[in-house]
């Protein structure tokens, strides 16, 4: 089902009495998040959209179904203005359950993994099975692919004719990630696709990381019109200041909302265009907090009203993307998304309708064994083409020596850079005094400095950068992940070079997934056959796998929370400060390839 | 000058400080909508744009002009979202400069009484003439035309045809007077279009005069995304909780702020989604009270924060349009409008400076006599194609026994039915009875019923009805105007039918214009030869015409403040409950035609 063609004959007629509703949620307490009340009403509801609010008794006729809200909160389907799906390791399908199930009806997202596997047509696969879920999509394309400064290797670009295909689809309203550096940089296979989206009256939503003063103004002039990337209040302010509308991250390993809600409650901003988005998110996250559900109650434990908190989740993310006439707020002609809590501030949803029909129950998607209009809704799950299987090529093992990095073999030690991942998520560069055994160097458990190697799944070629990297405090054995954006290559860490080969071939056999490895053999594993980033399996499954993955390098030494969801991120240039793709150690979003190496003697 | 395409690498590298301002205005106060915050700081111009905001010193290069705004407080330039700019009977240019000298820099209009004397390739001319001057338009199509229902003459239409056509101008953000009749009909005509756009993502905007409940939920599905017609606070209300901007009139013979704010100081809702709009202002009120600066003053004068006034009037304006990136914030990349302003209360724009440059001084437009760059701002004025010269065309001169309503010519008098022009300028329905001479119902002053015809200006024929009117006191002679929406057929009121007929020959002869005559003698007069609607002289001698006028009305007993104002809205049929066209005397919005005659004795 679509929002286009948006005026439906049959919802006019119904709002306005000449024809009954399909269904009527009775006695409910709604909140109307554009006046920032709760009123007493019911709604009617005609196909898959909202008919009329308030005393909607005109609406019901022998064939309404009624269904009571027994003075419970109607709050409109919660949205999450910016999150890449794929990140979840689950299948559409079973995300959109997972997500409907806590109250999030709408997503906006660009399955910019899946671009750089399977290109556009992999996209539009990807759209047309989220049809088939009660999670709505508002697609953005992505500024470009791969993200990654200099381009890593993907198996598919997405440029100018990318875009114009894409500005063509029903489900497209804006563009993504529109990087501060290809701003900068006057990047012309960005921004001119950014300006035909403007000229359109849809806007490109921002990526800039510590973006202040003349970049900042550059990026709002280029027309940046969101940003997901703010680490504190005064970054909040500024870009507030600058029209821009600020989601406030609350990812798995990463919270920005701690911080950038003091812009309300320290700075006394208004929240007029201020809202959340999960960005990364993992299915442990998922069962355990919830998600856009989650920001709310967070939100509020920080001092944010609920009214507020709502208002955030749902009208100011539909109208940072213009879609405020399609979803947002329990309105007439809008997606028929709402909720039913018991308290705002628990904010618990005991039901949620998405799409006008009941979608979960007390945290549980409903399945579709309904039979009225469900036969275009049947699961979609297990029937992917086989494409969708054979994206993890290699055309020979990874051995050692494509890891080792090696100096003079007369070498006793080396002096290295390390990046070093710090709490906070962000990267710094350190130097380390490694030993040199026959030339190689060699990693050092005991000063926390392990090798970290990319390999290109892609291509065939195997192309295979190496570093050192800090922060992790493996003691032994490796672990890899062909998860991993921007570009999906299999980035590897490991305490010893052995058993990164033995994780990276074994990922590539298997067809990708994230694995641990100790004296040459998996000890823990996530299979991912969909793209090599996905499987078919529930949240709860996922998230016990992430624990059994978890442990097993927390047995191995690692003590930062999550060591998977941290070292996926890694090769996304885009972050401040260092980052590593198949093409080496990159600083500063692309500007310098780094030699890990300095010397040796 | 243009806002598409939108994205201009000059402005972005100045905003970036790779290339230096053309013009800085140093030290404001500025007024930021966004935060309702005052910030000190400056502002950088590159072209007709604003580059960058805030402290602006890396923005000065050589060539950079420095004005310095002494500590003035800089408000973003005013916007009027809803105004049919001919109704001030100025020529665009004219109109342009006082608005502008007031601060206003950017009006959504449909120009549609320019639309159904010159059709679309009048409308265009007029988008041309606009972009000549330093008032930006936001264009909306009219919804159809005409408004009238039953369809009055015109010389032109406007329909899914021209639609087509005007949605690929670049001036183009949404559709204009979406009339709840047109959605109560589902008239195809109107919805299709309205549907089309709404598919791009622009939005129609309504004209939804006491729609509530029902009409209103079917109104708000069919995509209505604002209203200028809310009379009461309650209306406000019902409106603003159903999603729909509520632009609050003060038209100058309508105020609806009084009434609409106190859904903010009494009801206590926010001012999101609330704005002004002028819809029809006169020279007298432009010159004695202002534009957009005055409802912000009387908005303050009722209780509203000086900061929400003004992100009303602007910020908000923009965005119930989504055109919030081009206009309505002093924010990079937005039209460079903005005013000094020296007290926020008192509101009196000093200075305004419209699309890059000083446009006003001291309430009086700057005349373009600089040099640099201005060679494409030369003035429009008096250049006009014949084709606006001769608009107004009747083959036969009209004749009383074309004005006269009869029956038997034994009747010695009649039972009539009277439009009834309430003091709140709503027309309700009273009956009275009239003397018959020689079968011709008379017309009576003293009980202050009066001949009111409309005659047909287009087609040459010369169509006239007669009806009658009551509520202008008229004692004696009677007046006509040719300015008269939504059909712009001449509306004449009198006393004296030989009167009428003076003025409506009259006006023919002279192409256009407003008239007072008694005994056979034109006693004042406005000529408007400009489509037989505007002319081309100044807001202050077009206003002192208009003390004339209205002077000349008023020493012939009419008690009301603004006659002829309050007669030329007298045929639009979307304006409860009564209206008259060629076509005859309508109730309902075109539900039916009354026979103005009862019954005869």
């Amino acid at each position: 089902m679509s929002l286009k063609p948006y005026i439906d004959p049959l919802l006019v007629q119904t709002a306005m009495g000449k024809k009954s509703a399909d269904l009527v949620l009775r006695g409910g307490r709604i909140v109307n998040v554009y006046t920032r009340e709760v009123l007493d009403g019911d709604v009617a509801v005609a196909g898959d959209r909202i008919a009329a609010v308030g005393n909607v008794e005109y609406c019901l006729g022998p064939d309404t179904v009624i269904h009571e809200a027994d003075g419970a909160f109607l709050v409109p389907g919660l949205i999450d203005p910016h999150i890449h799906p794929e990140v979840s390791k689950l299948s559409l399908t079973k995300l959109a359950e997972a997500l409907v199930a806590r109250g999030t009806t709408t997503i906006m997202c660009s399955f910019d993994q899946i671009g750089v596997i399977l290109g556009i047509e992999g996209i539009r696969a990807a759209l047309d099975e989220m049809k088939n879920t009660r999670l709505r999509v508002i697609y953005c394309t992505p500024s470009r692919l791969p993200y990654t400064t200099p381009a890593s290797t993907v198996a598919h670009t997405f440029g100018p004719e990318e875009h114009k295909k894409a500005f063509g689809w029903d489900e497209t309203a804006g563009m993504w990630e529109y990087m501060i550096e290809s701003i900068a940089e006057m990047e012309e296979g960005v921004l001119s696709p950014a300006g035909e989206l403007l000229d359109k009256g849809y806007l490109p939503q921002g990526h800039l990381p510590f973006t202040s003063g003349p970049l900042l103004m550059g990026a709002v002039a280029a027309g940046a019109a969101t940003d997901h990337e703010s680490w504190s209040a005064d970054q909040v302010a500024e870009k507030l200041r600058s029209g821009i509308y600020v989601l406030l991250r609350k990812a798995s390993c990463v919270d920005n909302i701690a911080e950038g809600i003091r812009a309300v409650t320290e700075l006394g901003l208004p929240t007029r265009r201020l809202s959340f988005c999960g960005d990364d998110i993992d299915c442990t996250d998922i069962r355990d907090n919830g998600h856009v559900d989650h920001f709310i109650r967070y939100a509020v434990s920080l001092g944010i009203d609920p009214l507020d908190a709502i208002q955030m989740a749902t009208l100011t993310a539909a109208e940072a993307f213009r879609v405020d006439h399609k979803v947002g707020s329990i309105t007439p002609g809008r997606s028929a998304d709402f909720l039913l809590v018991e308290n705002l501030e628990q904010f618990q949803a005991a039901k949620v309708y998405s799409q006008g029909r009941l979608a979960a129950e007390n945290g549980r998607a409903v399945t579709e064994t309904e039979t009225h209009e469900s036969a275009d809704k049947s699961p979609a799950s297990n029937e992917y083409p086989t494409s969708f299987y054979t994206t993890m090529k290699l055309d020979a093992p990874v051995r050692a020596e494509d890891i080792y990095l090696t100096v003079d073999t007369k070498a006793r030690s080396a002096d290295v850079q390390v990046m070093y991942l710090e709490p906070s998520q962000l990267r710094t560069k350190r130097e380390a005094e490694l030993p040199v055994q026959g030339g190689k160097i060699l990693p050092s458990p005991e000063k926390d400095v392990l090798y970290i190697s990319v390999t290109d799944r892609h291509s065939g070629q195997g192309k295979t950068a190496s570093a050192f990297i800090g922060g992790f405090g493996l003691k032994t054995g490796a672990f890899a992940t062909s998860l991993s954006p921007d570009d999906d290559n299999v980035i590897c860490v490991g305490a010893s070079v052995e058993d990164m080969v033995c994780c990276i071939n074994h990922l590539f056999e298997r067809g990708g997934g994230q694995v641990v490895a100790e004296k040459g053999k998996i000890v823990a594993e996530i299979e991912l056959p969909l793209c090599g980033i996905m499987a078919d399996v529930s949240v709860d499954q996922m998230a016990e796998k992430e624990t059994e993955l978890r442990n097993a390098l927390f047995h191995r030494g690692v003590s930062i929370p999550k060591p998977f969801f941290s070292v996926l991120f890694l090769s996304i240039t885009a972050i401040p400060e260092y980052s590593i793709t198949d093409m080496g150690l990159v600083e500063a979003a692309g500007k310098n390839i780094i030699n890990p190496i300095i010397k040796w003697r």
